[in-house]
């Protein structure tokens, strides 16, 4: 899926297309930069004119306003220039109109583009027809991968527990169908991450979790039992048309992440959630803004994360090349 | 409905949510600050950096381009990031979905929210909920209040009347409907106006117009009698399901502001309407663009007056406190 | 249709409405200008703060987000505030709602509009009403005029050619509902070329092209005989309802762009379409993407030639004026 390669010959971000392969040394070095595009307590969010200049284009084949937001206050905060493209995507063409799309973009002089799409692989393909000038960042594709959100769940983790070695991570939830979990699974592993262990009822677990070193497990109490940090997904109601799924009230009752659930849960442990949240359903609103959450953490610092990621590949000097 | 105040400890704006309650000094303040946003006859606006660095959200629970525009106008001639989103409201969850978006875009580092919403009081609810750095604008909530509006009436008519005191004010349309109504009654008043008169069939007169300190009245000739100030208002064909109403060329025959109805007006008095008009319906394009309307000079101080109230609110040193 | 100057008394360009009526030496000024504007070699694109303050409004009563789009970028990398309004036309009222959207803005101090409306004249008839400070730049009226894509693709051509005597211009497709056509046909003629042929099946071909000093042609490899530029025309499928058609196949086989098609064309002759491409219809991928094409390096210069019109029609002075 990955014909291009998202690093160059110096070994530089080039494109984020996956986590799937980048070293520990290249996602700390991402979470370090990121760290210095956090604003300071009580101040206001950091601008500045790195991007000055540079076109953004959020080209967005799925409807996200809350994805699209992100990214585009993080380049606004670069200083870069920003569009907005809502795009229809047609399944019938192969892609030749996306190509279409990404040539005469390119051809406007646009540098960067946010790519948000349906298929997964979209963004390797547009990274495999862009310009040498030009840089693809991931914004999900498909179930595929989604890795500025996994980037920034593990500098949230690194924010709270200082560092990855000896944590256990359990991920609560319709795993197979996330791209948030797919692209967390690679890049906590590659910062040295073992003990992380899936939980779901057995047609959202992954297909070979035990193959990819994660441990499977369907009861949520054993799960989480000794995790540092629990990470909720969302039920993606879109993308389970043909599963034999629990009842949403049953799914709640057994997966839901609830004061009655996460009752041992280890003080000190830390509870994710990628958000919008569904109330109710995978999470309480107690258990979302109660004292162990980090949710609205992920959210600022997915800010920041966005950030250091445009400014790194932006800044490759594609152009010069 | 304002358990939270607009006003901080130190008598200053911190949000704003309605007229109601606004003092005479305040108001005036805001006015004075709207002069010098104001740009020379013939000159290009104003483009100040008062708001570099600070997000400005737009965010809309009831489609409104032209209200949208003013907003983002004034905030980018502050010179700050805008975001505009348009969401969709559901009554169904009693604004958690709503609290959720507000949390999320808090923790993105947007600074004020101007908000549009269909319920009444949902700007003070949002202002109840946000962090103590944001500050809520009011862009219109229900049929309650619309603040930026009323203070722009307010500075078109001391433009013109330079005072308020001994000023005639009659007020025609649907007033019962109208928060543009109930946002500059309550101005006017605070700034010294005591002849306030409502023009209305009964059906959209005001339920205690009396009790308000307000002249109500159903003949436009009696009620615009020596009026220094006309003010029309819209049609809200979409708030009146209910209401027994004279047909459209009734209502217009016998309410509409036409050269015919306002043929006795006072040469000096000024024709005012919040726009976008219904032409032929509560007002004729002679009228609206003839020698006494100031219907687009409103328009022109819309942008001073939002760019006061954002400066204020913006620059009250929240972060700080 | 033209009631109103596009060119001020000084001779400056004013409105750009029409290439009908432009000379030579100030179209030769507006292809010079943009030329200042084209981004060297691997570059990014250049960012100058000519427009800072101008706030330039994209009023499109047709969507286009391609087109909206290049009008966008242009105004920002001039550094102008650019309002995007998309806008419902209503034909049962004669424009008089887009003259009160039009003065509404005008009020808020918009000082460019780039108008794209499916009604001939439309541009004309909003420079007609505009206030004086305001300049109208017409984005595409009906089948009538579409000036900025006429100048780039001179832009385009003189970048390969140098000059327009003795070029023969071969304009291939849906000329008769095309706004693109009429308006490189005009800016041709004024530049010098007197060898433009029209080649397009009777339904779709100019009503009195011998009249207006063009060769008509039905066949295509006649038509492009010895021809220095081929331009190939989107078929405007929702233009062409009551008109006797061939199918898109047999379009296709006698009017498409094809490596069949083309093969006896010259070898330095270049290759145009105003995009988007409808692939396998008025063109073959092969083509458009083929060595001889020059469709990208249209898109390119359109930026810089939207640069070009709108940093000459905002700086004219029409606010001092």
């Amino acid at each position: 899926m990955t014909a291009v390669s998202q690093i160059d010959s110096r070994g530089k971000l080039r494109h984020l297309l996956t986590t799937e392969g980048l070293g520990a040394e290249l996602i700390t070095d991402i979470l370090d930069i990121a760290d210095s595009f956090l604003p300071e307590d009580n101040q206001p969010p950091k601008k500045v004119p790195l991007l000055r200049g540079t076109t953004v284009v959020n080209l967005f084949f799925e409807p996200s306003t809350r994805t699209r937001t992100t990214f585009e206050l993080a380049a606004k905060r670069l200083s870069a220039d920003v569009l907005n493209m809502q795009m229809e995507h047609s399944s019938k063409n192969k892609g030749e109109d996306d190509l279409d799309t990404l040539f005469t973009l390119q051809a406007m002089g646009a540098d960067v583009f946010v790519i948000r799409h349906p298929e997964n692989g979209a963004a390797a393909y547009f990274a495999e027809h862009a310009a040498k000038h030009v840089a693809i960042l991931n914004a999900g594709d498909g179930s595929h991968a989604h890795p500025t959100q996994a980037l920034l769940d593990c500098f949230t983790i690194r924010r709270h527990k200082q560092k990855f070695a000896g944590l256990a991570v359990a991920i609560v939830g319709d795993v197979r169908h996330s791209r948030v979990a797919h692209s967390n699974i690679h890049a906590l592993k590659a910062l040295g991450v073992t003990d992380i262990r899936i939980i779901a009822p057995p047609p959202l677990m992954l297909e070979d979790p035990v193959g990819m070193g994660i441990t499977p497990c369907n009861n949520l109490a054993e799960g989480i039992d000794g995790a540092d940090v629990v990470m909720g997904l969302r039920l993606q109601h879109e993308r389970m048309h043909h599963e034999r799924l629990p009842s949403v009230a049953e799914y709640h009752r057994d997966f839901g992440l609830t004061p009655a659930t996460l009752k041992n849960l280890k003080p000190d442990a830390i509870i994710m959630h990628p958000g919008p949240i569904n109330r109710g359903v995978e999470i309480d609103p107690e258990v979302a803004y109660g004292p162990q959450s980090v949710i609205l953490e992920q959210v600022r610092n997915g800010i920041a994360i966005r950030m250091a990621v445009m400014a790194m590949i932006a800044g490759a000097g594609n152009r010069a090349a």
